[in-house]
């Protein structure tokens, strides 16, 4: 298709949604209304959900059975929560046409490429996906089509990629308003785990500490609120993130306490320079970390 | 004063703020728009602060001697860094009339209120403050007249206070809009531990396991930046909290080390139910911190 400006905009032809919650709905909304492809399909086992979701346009076709939907698609996007993908990579193996690119969206991506290499043919037509958008809501009502408009999409780079296989998923979510980085799975999750695992993990941990403490309302003001936010999550979808990227989560998670030990003789110590450096290198980090400086 | 609907204005007569930064300036300023004192004298070293405060029109005078400030005061406010309120009350306690009242805005109680027990004479007319308010900017220029406003105000609870000064005191924060809420010193100490002292520890250990783990700049998302908002504040201000709340911040960490202990066994021995519980609990935490449940 070649618009107005004579730039080509990508067709995707039948795209089958698993799992039509507030990512896969999302992303169906935004195809559709882009007008990017010729169908959505949604799959699920609840029907109750997948019929929300075709209400809302976010899918045109209910399915049930994900060998069926499969078929004769051209993408499918697997946004089942993470430990269910490996399933569906089994699932899919023997089902799908040739040409048919298979992403997902899963927030680890190491364990779920391996899985990938060690059991589909080569040169590989999945490509591992991570699209950082999403807030703590979930379920298809609250799916909108500029859910990854802004957004940072990482695309797990692997040497087994089919090239094409890799475009067409780099295109998919860039024509959605994302912008696509890709990334070896396993420097992935070793970096997801200390910007966003381990996050979550203290936050849920200051929490505890916090409640714990005894009638915390009148003092809580909007630095507990901001450092706690992310606790307010699912708390199936943390748990099994921890579980897919234990080794980088318990690496950063030692590092962690040891740092915190150090701050702690640093306290008791009455240790000035040393505390106000601690401090000063958490905001230069910070700045470091968001590349502002 | 009595106003249009016959309710009485309070007036706080000469009100002598000391350290003009962005909690003095703003008080000087809201306390003169409001119409609530008859002059704002400010009090510091640095007279170029001074002036841009009285430009601003947070103060009517310049004082660069604390002593012939506080003369004829009728309140004085202590806005100085933390470790130097106790100083200041020193020099305070010989130069005062017998009406005036004292208060301050320092972010730890219990050492400050111990010092004036201890060393002024009874029934105190120093009464501790926290107003609840500010932002990681500083400085009179970001001073304004409406910081305070639905802020909470805790104002220290000691069994010596002046009834007469605690009353003016709690008048003086909820004439510029802020919520009073009283508290033993020592538990509000405690409490501030958990809710922001140790959550600003942890802020900045995030931002530097984060920086550390190489360029993160692509995978930090909303998650990450609200985590560490609170790293962005001012080390020598962090700093000083820390050594002047020490054992309450002490055992907050060792508690939260142990806490993350926990987690790491979880995560390694694979326990499912455990870690979803652990997540549950921090979110029901934090809605029960927050007084949402």
């Amino acid at each position: 298709m070649v618009d107005q400006m004579g730039a080509t905009t990508p067709h995707f032809g039948i795209v089958t949604v698993v799992g039509v919650g507030l990512l896969g709905g999302s992303l169906g909304l935004a195809l559709k209304q882009r007008g990017l492809c010729t169908r959505v399909r949604g799959v699920g086992r609840n029907t109750s959900t997948l019929e929300t979701a075709q209400r809302l346009g976010a899918i045109d076709d209910i399915h049930t059975d994900l060998r069926e939907a499969a078929r004769d698609s051209d993408i499918i996007v697997l946004c089942t929560p993470v430990v269910a993908v490996n399933e569906k990579l089994d699932e899919l193996r023997d089902c799908i046409g040739p040409d048919t690119v298979v992403t997902d969206v899963a927030s680890t991506k190491a364990e779920i490429c391996r899985h990938a290499e060690d059991t589909w043919p080569l040169p590989l037509r999945f490509i591992g996906s991570h699209p950082m958008a999403g807030s703590e809501k979930f379920g298809p009502e609250h799916a909108t089509p500029t859910l990854y408009e802004g957004s940072v999409t990482l695309v797990a780079r692997c040497p087994d990629a089919d090239p094409g296989a890799l475009e067409t998923v780099r295109g998919l979510w860039s024509a959605v308003g994302s912008r696509v980085v890709d990334m070896d799975p396993q420097i992935h999750d070793a970096l997801l785990a200390r910007t966003s695992h381990i996050p979550h993990i203290v936050a849920a941990c200051i929490a505890e500490l916090a409640a714990n403490a005894g009638d915390v309302t009148n003092v809580v003001g909007n630095g507990f609120r901001d450092v706690t936010r992310i606790a307010a999550g699912r708390p199936e979808l943390w748990r099994d993130i921890c579980l897919t990227n234990r080794d980088a989560i318990l690496e950063g998670l030692l590092r962690l306490g040891e740092r915190l030990d150090e701050v702690r003789r640093m306290i008791a110590n009455n240790a000035t320079h040393e505390l106000e450096d601690f401090f000063k290198t958490g905001e230069e980090s910070r700045r470091e970390a968001l590349g502002e400086k």
